[in-house]
């Protein structure tokens, strides 16, 4: 796009330093209008500092009366930051995501931070790289289970302030904030063997995950507490239209009924409201009554009465004031250590698979 | 927060021009480096420049060797555009918004722009002004339905570039892109006449929103070209619990049998999903052989089977090209005209409500 903005106060050729004085509307002619010191102009247009609503009400109106527009370069003069965290995200797919998105942007800009959005599924480090650079955030977080730890390395290395959110990684040169995946997916084990399962069944997220990894791990070692160990498992990648084949073909009539698991522990949400819709409607067994499911996210559909999903809920909040707390320590220091912060995750109890006293009985 | 990132090779007190030659490391000692132009560093590093990877990769690699950062000052004078757009929403509650942000995001950024997230409900015209032109956003997307028309308006005053999404206005001086909102509750009531329904029920979203608006105004129009009318409402505020509040007024134990509706409009998915919830679950009302529900946006959920919503879908892919293309209009000349862009909607027929065939028996 080599079209241009014509902001009739702009210069044509801005220049740094002198040459901006030339420029018709300067914040000297604003402060005198309003009635303010200089100072009180720039900190109006100053991300994250801060000045009274009157004053900015003033400055306002005189800025509009003269057309006047604050350029980067007195910025740049009056404050090293950029006052941008860079959210990188493949998608929004799963209903955890928006959450995501919404809290972290609310929480950030209470510090005077925005959050700029960085959408894609590239293992193009340096493409990623490049681009954060140019737009000069003060931090990232990279909050898609699908990008390579490698690529949040690169960034560490490139010494932007950054976390690995709703991951874990053994690279200990990267700060991570995840829920307790492995505590969650234990919990799950033993929840299902206390209401009476003998025959669980995984349904997994994208295999190279350390979210999906994790919740399996704990599972396993959660049933292997219980004698018991994982009799099926098929793949659902954490999308919607896999996960729906993946519960064909572990309850499909193709399974023997003697054969068909009598629990699902899905990796998502997200698959787990596609897992019981098949269930259900394609291939009749009813929820809990035949096969309980349980999730992992305690996303808000979670709570829809149609589905009532006894799910792990990530404590979404818990994860973002951890995110930014990290972000900002490493902002004041970069030499402060990377570390992992792990967030409990608790089961919520619904209606979506057998509970213990009736297990009991 | 006073905190300050301590970037070895940026100098402790930046100046312009001259000074900044004084800098440890400077785009020429990249180049020399690199064995590149000095200005290919500066495209390298420059939002919506282009450069050859090989070319890029040898940037960024003499640029990590040497701890070189780019610098606002340096950006600026090599373009006047941020290469940044504000998405302004109130929240991402509703399951259309999440597609929005998302799509819009990866629209953008083929044109080499990213989304500045602000989520905020404030009607401080002002506050909301202030903030975007500090961050200097090159064009503005309001997405929210529930932000005044007028903050816009202000926003177009301030001769910055501002389309309104997902909203009409009376108000000519700012562009705006919907869906026909008012064809698609006309449509809505054409299907539910044809479907033999004669106590059609409305429940809106926020009163004062044009979305709500226009639809109802839609649904009405329908109806009365049939001899029909709406014959019970309630608000549901385009939010999940007061729409399941919103429903018992309308279908409750309280409402006679012989005055009950027999078809229910929603003016969002997102409602009609806690109506089917509360119509079904709670007061054993079977959808659509009691009920026929009809949504309005066609989110992913609308498909899933225990909803299978009958629904008007709006294009989302279409009113971001249209959204997008009528902000690069505006940056390319600021007089072009501001106008109003209707998306055609359409009618989704799923299993939520009585058809036509079955009415006509």
């Amino acid at each position: 796009m080599m079209a241009t903005v014509s902001y009739p106060n702009r210069p044509a050729q801005p220049r740094p330093g002198p040459a901006m004085a030339k420029s018709p509307v300067t914040s000297i002619d604003v402060a005198r209008l309003a009635e303010v010191s200089q100072s009180a102009v720039s900190r109006t247009f100053t991300p994250g500092a801060s000045v009274a609503p009157d004053t900015r009400a003033r400055v306002l109106e005189a800025a509009r009366k003269l057309g006047y527009r604050p350029n980067a370069i007195a910025r740049t003069l009056s404050t090293r930051r950029s006052r941008m965290i860079a959210l990188v995200m493949s998608n929004l797919q799963n209903q955890f995501y928006p959450l995501v998105v919404e809290r972290l942007s609310q929480r950030l800009q209470k510090d005077g931070y925005h959050v700029l959005l960085f959408i894609t599924e590239t293992e193009d480090a340096d493409e990623l790289l490049v681009e954060l650079m140019r737009y000069q955030v003060d931090g990232i977080v990279m909050a898609s289970t699908q990008l390579s730890s490698r690529l949040a390395q690169e960034i560490a290395d490139a010494r932007i302030p950054v976390v690995m959110f709703n991951r874990s990684t053994r690279a200990g040169r990267v700060s991570t904030v995840s829920s307790d995946n492995h505590g969650g997916g234990r919990a799950v084990a033993q929840f299902l063997a206390a209401g009476g399962h003998q025959r669980v069944a995984y349904l997994a997220g994208a295999e190279d995950t350390s979210t999906n990894q994790d919740r399996e791990r704990g599972l396993r070692d959660g049933l292997a507490e219980h004698g018991l160990r994982v009799v099926a498992r098929a793949v659902g990648h954490y999308d919607f239209e896999r996960a729906r084949q993946a519960t064909r073909e572990l309850f499909g009539p193709l399974v023997a009924a003697s054969e068909r698991p009598d629990a699902l522990f899905v990796a998502s949400d997200h698959m787990a409201f596609a897992a019981m819709d098949v269930l259900r409607l394609e291939l009749g067994l009813r929820v809990p009554d035949d096969v309980s499911v349980v999730g992992y996210d305690d996303v808000p559909q979670a709570a829809w009465g149609s589905y009532a999903l006894t799910t792990v809920a990530q404590d979404a909040t818990a994860m973002i004031e951890a995110t930014v707390g990290t972000l900002l320590q490493q902002l004041e220091d970069d030499a402060v250590s990377r570390g992992q912060v792990l967030v409990p995750a608790t089961l919520v109890v619904r209606q979506s698979a057998r509970r213990p006293v009736e297990g009991a009985a």
